[in-house]
């Protein structure tokens, strides 16, 4: 049973949008190696395990695959965002917020480029889709059932992730897609580690292979903060009832053999959430003036705040 | 951000295996109108919103897609049970348990219809596809960025989510399958209530449509106990820090006209998750004495409980 | 712009349900090679044909798409009736025309084989699938847009769904299912006659190859009474207005060297259509007493005949 | 069974070809809300339907979907007019028509974005697929077999189509495109219209809901002229028998509410039919100064007029 | 440059027909792990392949992907044989080699389970598709062009086919399926040594992990005889020119720890090929007497012995 | 079974990086009627063969399907050439090469058109997809069985793979990209004319229809040099055992009525192979120095050379 919590794992830096780069950051949501694939990977993973004396195991899927839940809801985010109101900065300032202005169709920009089911199917939102526009397919998701090839494919798995993630950081300098890539790049290599790790429980030495890629702070300065912060080692489990025993495995040297030590923690602080505002372009959410009406009035009404069991602790 | 607890969010009755059972509830998993597909759908529209006004129906949709999450969970445990060392009762008691008893291949089931992945990509576990063994993919998502039509779309989903599982409960009498069909047939109707109560706000008058389709506790027994619960006019938020504001929607007579009045909790109390056995004829987990070994090595290991400000507060 | 009489393009005689013979039909339906695809085929032939010259060429292609139309049309009743109610003549006649009977679920024959889709997606209808159940796509449609490759292909199509519609009469004794069968044997060899004949305009001499595959009569005694009539060597035009030109190749000796000549007719007669009845089971049309009485109402609702220009005028 | 004639069921505006706005077109055609889906889906609605007390219902899907075949042959021919010859208007008057000129090669236009395939698999024609080259799927066919749940959908499919059409108009001012773009909205519009009573007839009061999205004449020129001819509130049978009941159902005040009644014809008179030129340089039709006179000579063969019973009445 | 012998690599056992082997089968031909995607995968990282330091690891590739090619063909082989002239075994003797006799169709067998194209689509032959009847797909190559990554995954990919060949073995007792499925389990754990031992290479120590699954000849005997000669620690380079130097990497101590030393050689002595007899029933291959006159007039031509420089040098 | 050479089975001229041109030719590679649908549809249409009159026609298949492999090779060479370090001829020569130089992001290239994938998915190498980015799938292999369609089908196949290469020719100008296309549209034409010799076999006489498209040397520089080697009426038998008899086909005067006459040979000669170079940009093949060193190491160790039977003998 999942939970919610109206915070982004992460804050997105604010910055011009830029549908190029939203495109190219559809592959992190909805590519072979993306968000969506960990997420659903590590979820069956955890639902099909088998072999109860390997319960850290299990915790350690449902504890990255929770997580990923939440790194989907951060790209799809920052994907919403960097097609919202696009382009104003690319020289053509009245194109889409005034639509119609200068006699420029208010919709042009959707055949410039990118994927244009962003403005045609969507409305300037996030599909679930890869950079070339491919649906998201279960074929994606492996579950074996054999736990020593599960974790080879899962460190792989994030291996790639961080690898393409590396790519894409250099081919945008938008600030906006590069505070939730360097992000990624970062808790990758954590999801690296933690496979690594537990299979080094299972006898394996990986002496120089880690990370993958060989790259690090060096190239990528939004990276450096988030190590400085040693988010590349922590482990979040997001486990409610505090039962996850991941802990187990994710303790002692780091697999990246980079001087840390791996720990594990509940959960992130997080960042606040916003609702976008409306793009009548779009005829998003579409309403008009005596619908509107309608939906204030039902935000207005009386409600009685839901009993529950689960919450702020601290 | 999302997290979980290690609870199902019903209870699973035990019976014996069914394999075929099992590749039918595939659709309910992994079908284009199943529980991956009204997961998805339903946390785009969340992440996509558009209006701040809609706050209210903006929750409305994440607290459905997070019970989804759970749905997904609920219904891969049911199939992985249904799949799990099969089929003991269909005559041959030998046939899998013992592996080669009797001059029988271990896995001659496998031949025999249903879905040959479930013992040969997975290891007797769930898989994220269809009942044809058609994988999910992301073209099923439905997020128009129209408020009207997104509510239209989810009412129609989930009527015709509900229509399939009334049809999967007349294929098959095995227990374990039809608790879960029945859940999902009361919970099914809880979002059609919700959907169509959104729609009510914006001035639809349902009559005597709802709900679809046209039958409850009179066809299938074990929906009538749910229904003595209210469970079909129940709405959950999963909202750890309790900002949802669905419950300015989900109040007021049930659009299906059977006399209840909507309302708003949390949660459920769930009930408690197992891991299941070990299947050597699967090499899943495929542990030999030494790796086994190494497992139960890590499984002691000792941890500190990870500190997090989210739990229990009841 | 087309029009549609109530009449099916051949009768379809009636026999016992037959699941299996229906989703093995299903390949002449929603095939690589089924009906779908040539009426899909032919149409985008006709829409972006290039060369006035060719009006002839483009006219036989729109004439053979319209009638594909209505081959759809036929397989898709003759799937529906097969999988209609299905299957009383298996030795359990209670099992689903009386829901229940004998502790029967109503709807377990879904789980013995076929596609399951039919009775759990749809309500014992036909699907746009194949014999595996994989949906038809548009990647099947050929338009090269080079006039002697398209006709060279749709005679390869032709001979290649008569090939599979040989090979499925072979499949089943079912009356309803042979019918369609070989009725759409004998008109892909009318089909095949003119596209060879298109070909031998265009200089080539076929000699001895056809028809594909070698063989007539002999096997198909349904195909016998059908070939007394001619049919394998008729084309219709389906032209209201008369302005085909497809006549203009359609004549002369039949390239299947059978000692018939081609010639064109605009339409055959037609055998009536009915609408199937309810199947409660399947909650299909799903309506209870008060909706059934708003139905009936609606019927009995005066109309005005429209006035229109088209119509029989024989 | 199906009949053609050979005119358009609109007219296409002429304008410059424009390859950016035939390739958003093909969502209109191929997309998962496209005419070809329409078309389909309202055809194995017709011939899947149960309930004979229905046939008014059944009659007005017969309808809709004969008109759809009559669309996707629209905007099909609209699609093959915007990509052919392309593009003289980009300032390069040389390159497409005079291949060769200035030493440009003459299909480079296909490197410079849209859909390659238009030039390199088809010869500058429409293609059965959407605005982001995935092909058309039959898994877009919607048929649940309960009426309410069709009729829902149905009405959420015309509002979706309109939607994205709405959004094309949007992307482009090529007059071509927007001639049928315009049309289709007015009559995805009347098709919303014919849905949302048939719903009326089953007892759902729309109130301010419709039409969806909530716009109309007021930005889009082209639009208004065919809202005063009223083609928003006329459903066309397309019956030739004129054996159609959907005129039970469409009559009555508008559920738009735009102080329309609706009305039902047989046809609308449509517009003249051409044949496009030959494309040397896409070898189409690929003829040979021989192979040329082959044709031509064909096309000049003597032939009877087909007798037929069906045709102009008036 | 490619070459070819007519010879399989491996014998193929005799033993009766069986349809239900030959679909389970499918899966190691044409699914996401079988011999199509490991030969695919392995050949576009070689014609991809960057770093000429890196020779070694790239014909180490070369000559794998090569070596698959033969899979392809001695696994196809295998399944044409289990799917050919189907099943007289079951019972009834004189359904497909007597078809009609009886009152049976002659390829009702069709109707019966397993793969419906291997009788209908293809004429009882190999098909490019899984156990599911999925077509392979270009998805499944895996090049991410980085070396450590794309060995974890060849190592990997290499492992899960060798789990789902020890599943299959489990699955069928039939000879002729397990004479191929034991021959692919010994050489995957060759591939799976080889790509580990390039691992080893870059520093990786894999202790007590491989092979993976955990099992070899104790549970197939088949397999031993394989062990004994051992083809399990053999690489073949299929080097023609002998510039292959994968040698340099296959060499050493077995990473599966069975003892073993890895060696190199060119190739296998394979054994002979035959040609399929006619199936009338599939009209494969289709000749009516004048056509097999004509095919045995061209049989007889003379021909010319084709001058090469490459052949038998030993 | 398969044997390899170390090299290209045709030259490719050096020019300057096109990643457009790259794209586009992807189609040729893994495109509907590219070198992968080829190579895999003679290959099954070999392993799967019926009837030993036909030995002949087996074994062109054989060769040809053999030959497809090294042209698949060469174009997936081709495209990995031009998409390698673009685009310095852009006019912004600092701008992959030395990354980052002028605040430029190293890989933004991917984000102008073409496929994203060739920098994102893979380090800038040939992917198998077609130009519009849509991976190869197994349904595009065709087998009937039936050998005169099998010969219509492949003749249908090489003539579109020709027409579209014909098309690829006109839209680029780039060097090493018309070297190769050049190449393939002659070699397609010598299969054109194997195909449809084995037709005339069979009786058919072509008289004027071939070759498709009707072009030649005279709009393809390129092309005219090999003619001149008359490399279009040659037939490649790749066979080391030379047991193949396609010979007794290929010969006679050539059924494009050329003048020429069809002959066979073993192989054509061969142009060197080499090794990419790194591009640190993609982290390919990514070895750091500690790594790198690990490479050399292994690179340098001593190997003997595999003894084997198969090599040159010329």
């Amino acid at each position: 049973m999942f939970f919610h919590v109206q915070r982004l794992i992460n804050e997105i830096v604010p910055d011009e949008p830029d549908p190029a780069a939203a495109n190219a950051l559809q592959e992190g949501l909805g590519g072979q190696f993306g968000e969506m694939r960990t997420m659903m990977q590590y979820l069956f993973q955890s639902f099909n395990f088998r072999g109860p004396d390997g319960k850290p195991f299990r915790d350690l899927l449902y504890g990255v695959g929770t997580e990923e839940i939440g790194h989907v809801e951060l790209i799809a985010t920052t994907i919403a965002r960097l097609v919202d109101g696009s382009p104003r900065y690319q020289g053509n300032p009245s194109s889409l917020d005034e639509p119609g202005a200068d006699g420029a169709t208010p919709l042009s920009v959707a055949l410039s480029g990118g994927n244009i089911h962003h403005w045609l199917v969507g409305a300037q939102g996030a599909l679930p889709v890869d950079a070339q526009g491919d649906p998201w397919t279960g074929k994606y998701v492996y579950d074996s059932g054999n736990l020593p090839l599960n974790l080879l494919y899962n460190l792989m798995l994030e291996s790639t992730g961080r690898l393409q993630k590396c790519r894409l950081y250099e081919m945008t300098a938008n600030k906006t897609a590069r505070s939730t890539i360097a992000y990624l790049i970062v808790r990758d290599q954590a999801h690296e580690n933690a496979y690594a790790k537990a299979l080094e429980a299972l006898g394996v030495e990986w002496n120089k292979l880690l990370p993958i890629p060989k790259t690090n702070a060096e190239r990528f300065p939004e990276v450096e903060t988030l190590l400085d912060q040693g988010l590349q080692s922590k482990q979040y489990t997001f486990s409610l009832d505090q039962l996850s025993e991941a802990g187990r495995l994710c303790q002692g040297p780091s697999p990246s053999k980079d001087g840390t030590t791996l720990s594990t923690e509940q959960a992130p602080e997080g960042a606040p959430m916003e609702i976008a505002t409306e793009r009548p372009e779009e005829f998003g959410p579409g309403l008009d003036p005596e619908l509107l009406e309608l939906v204030q009035a039902a935000a207005r009404m009386e409600m009685e705040e839901p009993k529950g069991q689960w919450g702020r602790v601290g």
